[in-house]
């Protein structure tokens, strides 16, 4: 069958006939769809230094974004069912993975679709556990492939609200958490998942960037009732005119002298999530800082990975918006290719559009 | 203004001009929708002990569900946004109050708009506090008035959902509730939406009355993928096939008798939540029951109220629901009456048709 | 070696020579102290439905209560260290079982030393496994015994207020939760080791029996500053002079009818747990009081056994009491009675004499 | 009547006759013991930026650590009981404050006796409301004074654990938490703190200095079965052996660029907590660091204050460790210095001695 296949480190991909991919279960599926994102892209451009293959291959099969159709009947799959498969699979040692949550993994034993130690969902078909499967409603199949990448964001903001409830009050006096405010710095992909689940979850939320919103984010912006904030010039007049923020959220990956830079608006109680990473520089925390840090009760926080109970719940999330934010779920998938045309796909998978938000092949 | 008022206990009602209704804030609203529920039928009818008048007054506007259109645009209300009351407002002394959860009152000096001590919402306008008041997205104009009834849900199923997260794993082996099995017993509009909340928040579910499922409830069941149990000759062909369930919420509020026949189908570690309650009958648990109870680490809990977090949960399910149940969320809302037409009003009001979930009166 | 046996479900015990009881681990264990309990009683008098041999063997070793002291060292566990084990052991198939949580187990396949299913330590040595050995300080050796029981009753009131954490607030004004009332009723050693660790919690404590407090209880009852309410003419003055209560623990083991009282003394948000259970009769509860627990969110639970976790807390507990309750903790174990007396420990094992609370056997 | 007065920003201390010093409540206390701590020694000295008299007044009382005797019988405080004063006092306003906890106070607005803003307890007598005031049994007279000290580290072990329980498994596989590493860095009377309640509640607990224990560091650590590193070389050789961690405690105090070289030590999932925090330097996390941050869900905390609960707690542990570990317990107040001997009073006020944990001085 046909698959797109890298060898990391190296950069470069290809479309391929393979015969040997891995495979996980006994639900047999077929490509609807694959996703791409800027973890793919910085595989293809050799850029992420954690790829690696199963270790018994010379290749991986990219993608960990994927809609597929069941194609056999099994348990509580049918023939026809729409589903996504859960892309990082646990050790099998740890208590974590054992309950089914290998975001959580305690040896680094876990390996990730198409990423790390698994071959991934970029071809014509594989064979999965239910286990690791999640439903996908027909209705949703337009924007279902955004699940995986909300996924990491339902277990964002859910790990964040679990370590608020130690407060004794994180909720506010309406008992709602609209009273809350959260900053998201970077508006690509992630950062505008992070906004519109943060408003769901009743936030009064701030995105920000180095430059004001383009077309696309402002109509995302304006009916998700979101702030912005141009940060070209620093994040002064932000504080001033704010105060401060009782969620930051780093959805850049990619500044780590930003970080020390946004440390000044925590809110007393106050949480730093970094999610996604630089590959150079330092974060500086100054002894001024360390001191409202500690006095402040405030932590920073590392956010990655969703599991199946995070796909469920961005499922829901997914489902909503389209109710709630009509015009957003319109651009959330900004376009899809066709496997067949080989050169539109490896340019998605080199380099992102402008205004783009998720590219999506279709494997016809 | 018009409005529909009862004078408890007494049964009756009218739809009279009347000039001193009770007030709660600054924000100016209009009527649109009113829900009619059992409650209010149960007060219309004089069969509801709990329902009492403002202490300074002889008569209680009727009404605890309602959609408004804000007149003026108040802080975060603009003009024309459509907005939904929260019923039960707190007593202003326990700290559950304070922070917003009269649901879990302690000193039982709270109001519930329309049956105790407070003005409802079945009037042409009224004035509300910003802190009592949940935005309806214009899109959920359809089906949003059932958010309130649905709060109450949501509130009952975080309830079981934070109790069960004492045991070491309520989770399972894929780190969802999906293994989980949950029996509701009653498929009037309370059960239903239990039912229908239960399976999105991942739930396998059984729905039971004492005969076959009416068109209706087929629809829903069918598009639901939830499994249907006859129980019209007792629970044991239910028990034989199943085995046990982790929660089992009764949501006919009628029948103590009921109780004592589920009790054995609990599971180690199971909630039996009661939801509404009989007026007569005794709920007895034999000594073998308790002893299972006390070996299995069972619960029995009463389930009630949901506030204004339960309610903003609520509009992002029912959105959710336009997508993943469409059938379904096209039958919630069975119908609509004119406040116009007196004669359907007080109908409606005295007495349940068949097959009906919700109806609502419009403000026209 | 020497060891008492059982043959349930036949009344009766023996010390007897055995050769074959069943050993756990590559821990080697001599026996110094054994504590009889209510269970061992009812075991020997043919009282306890549930007793069984494991189901290889005619008989089974009592004893779920024990001190013993390492003969040979093995990894943390060193030759002479006093070590107390953890008497239920898991199914070893579900999830809070393999999370080392059998007092949670979700199977029913779990065993319980000297009661069910494995031999207990009622023996002069046995070999054990490290994950269910818990060290008791040299310091302890007097009242370590207590350590058994009283992880049951650490179990319970983690549960309870594991639930009470769903509540908004459930500490006080102060941040502690000095202002819970806790209505503990029976003053055996169950009933006793509860008022104690609530007291120790933070709790204000009552307790009640149907009668006036004996010379031993008078004592435990002043040092711990808890207030005791005679019931022989019902609970209505209690109801009178407190109003109610936060939590209700039935420590009697043996009136399903007297739960049928205490119902109308929990508060609003109250608990009523359920410690052992009546081997006859029906816990009736009117309609009146289920809309009441509806309406007050109120819950009723069963409270059973405690695992390792449990045991480290009591031990620490235990320690604190010699030093905050100097004489209470004199009291607690009321005489030691050599293994060579063969007729003082069949005595002790059939019959509980007047205020007596912990009777020890030691293996001299 | 006499007191210890400072002057903040100012160095310098008195002991002198004062008329007006703020009083708090109902409850008449007569001063028994101060406990000298490093706070009060970087005010004396003129180097703690925080410290501030009450705003009309131009000398601050110094003095947070206190046992006095209630002088007559108010509600549930007898005359001669034993009490010590919770020194953070809330800011009135937002929710955390009104539920007891400014340990999480969100405006700031807090004060805190002999630091900031209120008038401490090094003087004759004052005035106490009972909501801050906790009962310390005779029994614990001799080393109670610590409950202020360790009512931080109960804060702070408590907040790591409530943290921690957003993982589905903490727990080790007997249930308990014996199988998590914990490494305190620092062994001042913080650190032994922290060493001595870690090994109380199940860790596994390395201390570390740059140096080896001396001789009062030793006793503590044989007794209490604690691991020791000499970090005078680095931590390399502790990762190399140990592995990791899952709890680093900073209780230093002094030192930003140690907090980089622990950071390759965290395990995944892990917590650095930061207790004390210093007055320059800055600490640095490389890419790299970030990196295993992100991917490893671990996170930094600053560690502050604890309150009520905390102090109730810490009293419940000191008794404890009188049984549990006797020859640590008579170590931990190093020497009690009369206040008549003005002279040794100021000296330490000024300074620390060699190996000295705490110092109390007695209002004789």
């Amino acid at each position: 069958m046909r698959a797109i296949i890298i060898r990391p480190p190296n950069a470069g991909a290809e479309i391929k006939e393979i015969k040997d991919a891995q495979n996980y279960g006994k639900v047999k599926i077929k490509s609807l769809y694959s996703g791409v994102c800027g973890t793919d892209r910085e595989l293809v451009n050799g850029k992420l230094s954690l790829g690696k293959a199963h270790k018994d291959r010379d290749y991986l099969v990219l993608g960990h974004e994927a809609i597929g159709v069941v194609e056999e009947s099994v348990g509580e799959f049918s023939k026809g069912d729409l589903v996504m498969p859960v892309n990082r699979r646990g050790c099998g040692k740890c208590l974590n993975c054992l309950l089914g949550r290998p975001d959580f993994c305690e040896t680094g034993g876990f390996v990730e679709a198409g990423i790390y130690g698994m071959d991934g969902f970029m071809r014509e078909e594989w064979y999965d556990d239910p286990k690791y499967l999640v439903k996908i409603p027909k209705a949703l199949e337009d924007i279902g492939i955004l699940a995986q990448p909300l996924a990491d964001i339902e277990k964002s903001l859910q790990e964040i609200d679990d370590i608020q409830k130690r407060l004794p009050a994180w909720t506010c006096e309406d008992g709602t958490i609209n009273c809350r405010k959260m900053l998201v710095i970077g508006t690509g992909p992630i950062g505008l998942l992070f906004i519109l689940l943060a408003r769901t979850l009743g936030y009064e939320v701030w995105a920000s960037n180095r430059r004001d919103p383009n077309e696309t984010e402002s109509v995302i912006i304006e009916e998700g009732k979101i702030n912005y904030y141009n940060s070209s010039a620093g994040f002064e007049k932000l504080k001033d005119s704010v105060g401060g923020f009782d969620v930051i959220v780093d959805a850049t990956g990619a500044n780590a002298q930003l970080l020390d830079k946004v440390i000044p608006l925590l809110n007393r109680n106050g949480i730093l999530g970094i999610f996604g990473f630089p590959s150079d520089g330092i974060f500086s925390i100054s002894y001024k800082d360390l001191q409202t840090l500690v006095h402040g009760n405030k932590l920073i926080l590392g956010l990655v990975n969703g599991q199946k109970p995070h796909f469920q719940q961005a499922i829901v999330h997914l489902a909503s918006w389209k109710t709630m934010y009509p015009k957003t779920s319109k651009l959330l998938v900004t376009r899809t290719i066709s496997i067949n045309d080989e050169n539109e796909v490896m340019k998605a998978l080199k380099e992102k559009q402008a205004e783009e938000i998720k590219v999506r092949i279709i494997w016809d």
